[in-house]
């Protein structure tokens, strides 16, 4: 608990339905012990916030307007921004680097349920768990389940991630206790990070070419558009999975159907391009295809992992320490 | 490797398929290396094997037939059963005991998968993965998750397992990584047991009423035959998850059906009673029910884990030394 310090002034800026899914009574009753903040008042825009001027604390997620210089000039005591979201880039200008924002992201927070959704999808698709419910519902008596995917299950198997994102360093981590051999692709990483991470540092068409699973973590950056284009897909062996948990436009979305349409591979996909597949896209109903609608990241009682995340940064804020959980500007053009 | 000791004479018990898919080449070469062997030799039944006189060592797995007193008596060398599968349990009689036989099994290697089945269908329930899934398919647009599954999601849930077997000692112990609590439910535990494997120990009903999901872990016996029966299963929660990959015994398959059928329950069913339920089940398609055909055990590329086990087994038979999974006639009479 806080402090020799005065409580700062703060202020919440996101969405309003987001604010009260992420602060239900008892995290408003913790963060007005730490901090002076309104909780009815919840900036969707500033035009109309009274007392800007007083403010130190912004307390963003998604739905956060732009921290823009307009904005940023009529907060001339705001120093810091903690965001109960992951990704700041929508919100976090220049302009708040160049005035000294300390930045906080409940990121690693976020991290954790999309990692354990991939855990989940790497562990079934080894497994074929979601083809053989599919066939067994149809044929009702069993198969010849060996014969028909030959070698199938998760011993000795080889998972590959692409990306070594907060998220796919969770996702090596949950990993550890199974019998894979892990690789990573990071065009940022060295082979030790690789080794101290679990993993073997490879190219990318090299883990596309080695792997039964591939699973992306790779930011949505102009250099990783349909990072995964025809010709990357191609090199996937046949049968193998591919797991997108991370950004629609990582995959050329025609390429993958095309691949999946084939049945020549599997596909996890929780993002697509676009956002929502049309209607008539095949991914809906391909039974060698788990297409849900961007649901791996937080939500439900997730969102109070982030919250909670959120509340330990005010609160270290508040004890004047550092931050857990600090965006550098540097770090932001690298990742998501 | 061996040894100071003579190599013993050793054959193969086990249905004819499962020798071929658990010792292909690579495995018959270590394995030769370690005893006298015929590899072609596989005893289904013993009516027709010559030199069982010579027989030190069984290598058994599924399809073994009984080790009844008339089958020893024909071996009087034999001292060891290696048995590459989990129960030993078809095969193992009084009389082995009687005659002081050494039992080996790879239940703690035929164990793995099952756990790690049972982790994903964890992490995908409390996710509503397959029903949004399928409601996904359905409406093809999004819709308000979080108002249809008020709560859902994969932090601070409670996971329950009943039973603290091989498996669900490894499945406690991969969801250590995970922010659940769990709770476990055993007669044959104290609550420092659980305790130590990271779970609190609970009555049963206590168990089915306090949890998100429930998953079954206890051995097929007289005392467990519909465990679950109506009343244990009205007290699960609304929205609760039942998984078995245990027996298909341990549920009243009626009382589960209604269960399930009213949509009150989701379930995970690996295994049911009968194992191969009637054409008409609504279980086959429900979309709350995530039905396979036994599959969660080791299959395809996963026999090689048993396999390794079993050879590493007779490796330290061979040198003298204690099994590392050695079955003992009490542990067998509270087990699967």
């Amino acid at each position: 608990m806080p402090t020799a310090q005065p409580c700062p002034q703060a202020l919440f800026a996101m969405g309003r339905a987001h604010r009260d899914a992420l602060f239900p009574q008892p995290a408003i009753q913790r963060l007005k012990r730490l901090v002076h903040i309104d909780p009815h008042l919840v900036s969707e825009n500033f035009d109309w916030v009274p007392d800007l001027a007083s403010v130190e604390l912004l307390v963003t997620s998604w739905g956060c307007p732009p921290l823009n210089e307009a904005v940023l000039a009529r907060m001339p005591r705001l120093k810091a921004v903690v965001h109960a979201a992951g990704s700041v880039k929508h919100h976090v200008t220049d302009a708040c680097w160049e005035r000294g924002l300390r930045v906080s992201t409940a990121a690693a927070a976020n991290a954790v349920p999309v990692a354990e959704y991939t855990v989940a999808a790497v562990l079934f698709a080894n497994k074929r768990v979601l083809e053989i419910r599919g066939l067994y519902r149809e044929h009702r008596a069993p198969l010849d389940w060996a014969a028909r995917f030959p070698g199938f299950g998760n011993y000795r198997r080889t998972v590959g991630l692409v990306g070594a994102s907060l998220v796919g360093r969770r996702v090596l981590e949950l990993l550890r206790p199974y019998d894979f051999d892990l690789l990573v692709a990071d065009p940022h990483l060295d082979p030790a990070d690789a080794e101290a991470l679990g993993a073997r540092l490879v190219d990318l068409d090299d883990l596309l070419a080695a792997c039964d699973v591939v699973s992306l973590h790779a930011p949505a950056l102009p250099e990783t558009h349909h990072l995964l284009d025809a010709r990357r897909l191609s090199l996937l062996r046949d049968g193998a999975t591919l797991v997108n948990t991370g950004r629609g436009s990582l995959i050329d979305p025609l390429a993958l159907t095309a691949e999946a349409a084939s049945g020549r591979i599997h596909a996890v996909l929780d993002v697509t391009d676009p956002e929502v597949l049309p209607a008539e896209s095949p991914l809906y109903s391909l039974p060698n295809v788990l297409l849900t609608p961007h649901i791996a990241g937080s939500l439900g009682g997730e969102l109070q992992r982030i919250t909670s995340s959120a509340l330990d940064e005010i609160e270290r804020y508040c004890a004047g320490q550092e931050f857990a959980h600090p965006v550098t500007r540097a770090a932001l053009t690298i990742s998501a």
